[in-house]
């Protein structure tokens, strides 16, 4: 902060804006304008003084202008702008005159003129910003987020929150376009059955109860759509309490869709219209519907996830045939009925070192993977490798070919209990692309990923849990088996992957009371817990609910992957920290006692 | 709720879409359509049969469809048709028909034609609708809330819906044009010195935390303002734990804008082509700016209210002067220093009732009226009035002459101190305008209120409180007054009334941080509160913050207008009660003692 007396002096010069009105942006002009008189408002971002003449970049969130104060064009106003220090706000007046020849900036849009001023009026001073703005310095993160109006003013973040903006637009206008309303959903509603942990707001009126914001507006949105709304939409603030990840935020946006009378495929359609604009809108690069679509139960056999990177191959191929009756017992163990033998071909990779392949059995182990069988190829179809002995040249030569593999590449094995090797292998692929920088982030691969099982049994909890949420509809053909056999029942949803990253994703929803009844029972719901949770759903099932689906982005990451940051937080104007808390504004922050005492709570804490 | 045979039967003869595509929607087939084979899809609302043939009424959002179910061209469907009833959800297809001669439904946009069916999906079938949805029954609130999805498919409300969406739209369009971002802000932030109280959302991570859910994103634009943003808008939820009244919610939505480089001027200019956009696209009106200004205190004198409704006169009249010097002691007294004398001429009124000055006596009672004096205007300028014996010839001569009396007139008298007569003048001029039904709503009549007093002296805190918030800017002109007669110093504020209705506000900003050091301290906010409170936008405010202002409109209010409905629960689609629950949810509801636990909190209330 200021001493008092350089307090007293800023105050002393600071101006109002007058009779000034700002004509242009300081990415406006160009070699078009010279010869007008302009007004200019914005930060001084850079000065240089040059035989006497004050040579000043001026910013604002359009661009930079170059202005230049000579003694010769106003004495006065020349000697003004030696006051003049990184991001004072100032107006200036005055003529827009070519740069003189070889001087042009090309970088620029405004590189081809400068602007020659007659009159200045200083806005406001700055203190010395706690950081540079002109520079790619590396700045804590802790500290742009405590400053963040500075760091806004960077322009790589300014760029970033007008893409948000420019995405967001896009993603309106589509769906106006296709007969869409967006209409608001309440922020203070009831707790929504979706799994993860509620932020609760207690009701001071009505003592004991308490409000929850919403995870997602999942239950109001098909209350549209059986109240008749046909088709929904909503770009929407939702809620988790969840221990942050890299990724993850307490608040983040979702891009909310419903659409009545249309199946899966009439609404993948759509959508994808929705995306190929957006990125038209904002990249202007085609992506060209109809997006691929695999199962998800070849995503997993091929992939090793249910979000596939299909930006490049190292795809896993089932050994377990070949390894049924080979002679390595660890294979033959798993392939046998306890799990699964599965590898994938790192195309030319066997110059790996062995410090590298170390590194990756040290990566895959924290997904747990006891170990890392690896060949490396040599030629002849030769292996070379730890595990080679104890393989018939018959069975190296089968996995061989069914690994397509040849000199120069590098294999790798998993064998343990399905999930693992798949999880590992997964990993592995996409830890090898990223050695091998094959993650281009200019790239955008999309990929639908279908037919989910509807549930999945829980070990742990001994029952079927809904893989996407209670109300997501079976495939028609498999009704039959609900009850016999649940675990087999395929659903009616759908995610969109992209670069391997999950997206967004939706359903069809269940729109018959006696199709949720099956589902809920199958899930082992009882029917008191379904009416206290959500019976005002199951009630207007039975009141001439349309068939409708639909589906949800997560605004925030579809944003990172356009913009190509490395954090969500960029793509986010006022994030939070890993630990939930804002170190601009410090929140949360204590409250007073009166405060509790009408929200009808007692603390439960040590108090300091 | 269906017995379970009931349940069997409707389950057994749902069907799915099958490969139907809807082809139209229920409001798309016009004459120029005959012929052609289409598909819908919507809602039985009636059904009538006549003649052994089945005429149905079909709905969806759009509108209505007469389809026709004619053994003649197919029986088995004719058959099948025989089951539908109310809400009944089908899928039709068939051949689009001119209706007979005379039979054309000429306030039916689908009124000249039929479709004869000759496929019939049930895709759902509907108990008994809890309330009929064909007629303009009187519904109980609760209920309708209760049944919300029922309620949004009565075309009324489904309208209200799409004119809030178009609405929305208009003003996103008007605003993207003018080159606004828009940016969101956080849900989960800290309490906003707004004065109401904030809704608290306990943290987890951070025992004894609350974050506050926003009262406005007031702070949150300022700093985008100060991190270069230039214009910002967001149409965003608001959240005040007041005690609801009639047209309150706890949650409501808010155009919230904010502009750099700006003054009220530009401002005002701008916001005027939004809302003159917004009432063309949604009512097809021009409401031609520029709009009328009117300053705070003409506001006061001339309505008795800064909210003034211009669609009618009954001006109030300062006839303290006059007053000074008359005998009528009551006047006297007051016209004397103590208050004030004022009167308004109700134009016409001589006709009204001792019954209805009575209940106006009452009606006024409730805003401190002691009593109310009142006039009937005979000819020749004669007073008939209990009052007309304590004033001279003169006396009422010019009184009569300053209110503009002539024979038919009413004229009502306040005298008290100034705010009791201005309030009850202003809400009797409100209300025998509801008596003569002068309130016109589809007439829009806006004004302006600027030059607000920046703060106002509470007599129960012996402290000057801000009229509108700490961070509004004084006039220029009136800096020097700040310390030495602060309650004298006007503000660079403005509200936009229309009907009577505060619709929005907004004003300039302090930018510089001397200025608000001394706003804060006329205000008796001491440095370590206000750091305490909102010291990172004083710290903001020493880095360059440029010269901005805003506004922020209440979208809820605007559509209720708009729509001429008479409360905003008519244009929100899930509102709450005035306890603030929602009978369709329930919310609030109970939670867990584990979900306190984790939230540090205990409860201070008796259990059940």
């Amino acid at each position: 902060m200021l001493c008092s007396t350089a307090r007293l002096f800023h105050s002393k010069i600071m101006e109002s804006m007058g009779n000034l009105r700002r004509t242009h942006s300081c990415n406006d002009l160009t070699s078009a304008d010279i010869g007008k008189e302009i007004t200019l408002m914005g930060w001084v971002l850079r000065r240089r003084d040059h035989g006497g003449v004050i040579f000043i970049d001026l910013r604002d969130r359009h661009g930079l202008t170059q202005i230049v104060f000579n003694p010769e064009v106003n004495p006065e106003v020349h000697n003004k702008a030696h006051m003049l220090r990184s991001e004072w706000v100032i107006a200036v007046r005055g003529k827009v005159e070519a740069r003189l020849e070889g001087m042009a900036n090309t970088k620029l849009d405004t590189g081809e003129i400068e602007v020659f001023i007659d009159e200045l009026r200083i806005l406001n001073t700055s203190e010395t910003p706690p950081f540079p703005l002109d520079e790619e310095s590396e700045i804590s993160d802790n500290i742009r987020l405590q400053y963040r109006y500075m760091d806004l003013r960077r322009p790589e973040m300014a760029a970033k929150l007008y893409q948000r903006h420019k995405a967001v637009q896009s993603i309106r206008t589509y769906l106006n376009d296709n007969d869409f309303l967006e209409v608001e959903t309440p922020m203070l509603t009831r707790s929504t059955p979706e799994g993860a942990r509620d932020y609760l707001v207690p009701s001071r009126v009505n003592a004991g109860k308490f409000y929850a914001l919403p995870q997602s507006p999942q239950l109001f949105k098909q209350l549209l759509m059986i109240g008749g709304m046909d088709r929904y939409y909503q770009i929407v603030k939702c809620f988790r309490d969840e221990d942050l990840r890299a990724d993850r935020q307490p608040e983040f946006t979702q891009i909310d869709m419903e659409l009545s009378f249309m199946d899966e495929e009439q609404i993948i359609e759509i959508t994808e219209g929705m995306i190929s604009k957006l990125f038209k809108d904002t990249l202007d690069i085609d992506v060209a519907p109809p997006f691929k679509r695999i199962s998800y139960d070849d995503a997993m056999n091929r992939f090793g996830t249910d979000r596939p990177d299909t930006r490049f191959g190292f795809e896993l191929v089932d050994l377990t045939e070949i390894a049924k009756t080979c002679s390595f017992k660890v294979f033959r163990s798993m392939a046998d009925g306890a799990g699964t033998v599965r590898a994938i071909n790192a195309k030319g990779c066997a110059t790996f070192s062995r410090k590298v392949l170390d590194t990756l059995t040290e990566y895959v182990a924290q997904f747990g993977a006891k170990g890392l069988a690896w060949v490396k190829m040599k030629a002849n179809g030769e292996w070379q490798s730890p595990i080679a002995k104890f393989f018939s040249d018959e069975e190296r030569a089968a996995m061989t070919k069914a690994l397509d593999a040849e000199e120069g590449d590098l294999l790798f094995f998993g064998a343990d209990k399905t999930s693992v090797v798949l999880t590992v292998l997964g990993e592995l692929r996409l830890e090898i692309a990223r050695i091998l920088e094959l993650l281009d982030k200019k790239s955008f691969n999309f990929v639908w990923v279908t037919d989910f099982p509807l549930m999945e049994y829980d070990d742990n909890k001994k029952r079927f849990q809904a893989l996407h949420h209670p109300f997501t509809a079976p495939r028609e053909e498999d009704l039959g088996k609900l009850e016999s056999d649940p675990g087999s029942v395929y659903s009616q949803a759908y995610d969109l992957v992209l670069n391997g990253t999950e997206i967004g994703g939706g359903s069809i929803r269940i729109h018959q009371r006696d199709i949720q009844a099956q589902v809920l029972k199958a899930l082992n719901i009882g029917e008191e817990e379904a009416n206290d949770k959500f019976g005002f759903l199951l009630r207007a099932l039975e009141l001439g609910a349309p068939p409708h689906g639909g589906l949800a982005f997560g605004l925030d990451r579809l944003l990172m992957i356009i913009t190509g940051s490395d954090s969500i937080r960029d793509v986010i104007a006022f994030p939070k920290t890993q630990r939930a808390t804002c170190p601009l504004t410090e929140a949360p922050a204590g409250v007073s006692r009166k405060q509790l005492t009408e929200l009808h709570l007692r603390p439960d804490w040590k108090e300091s």
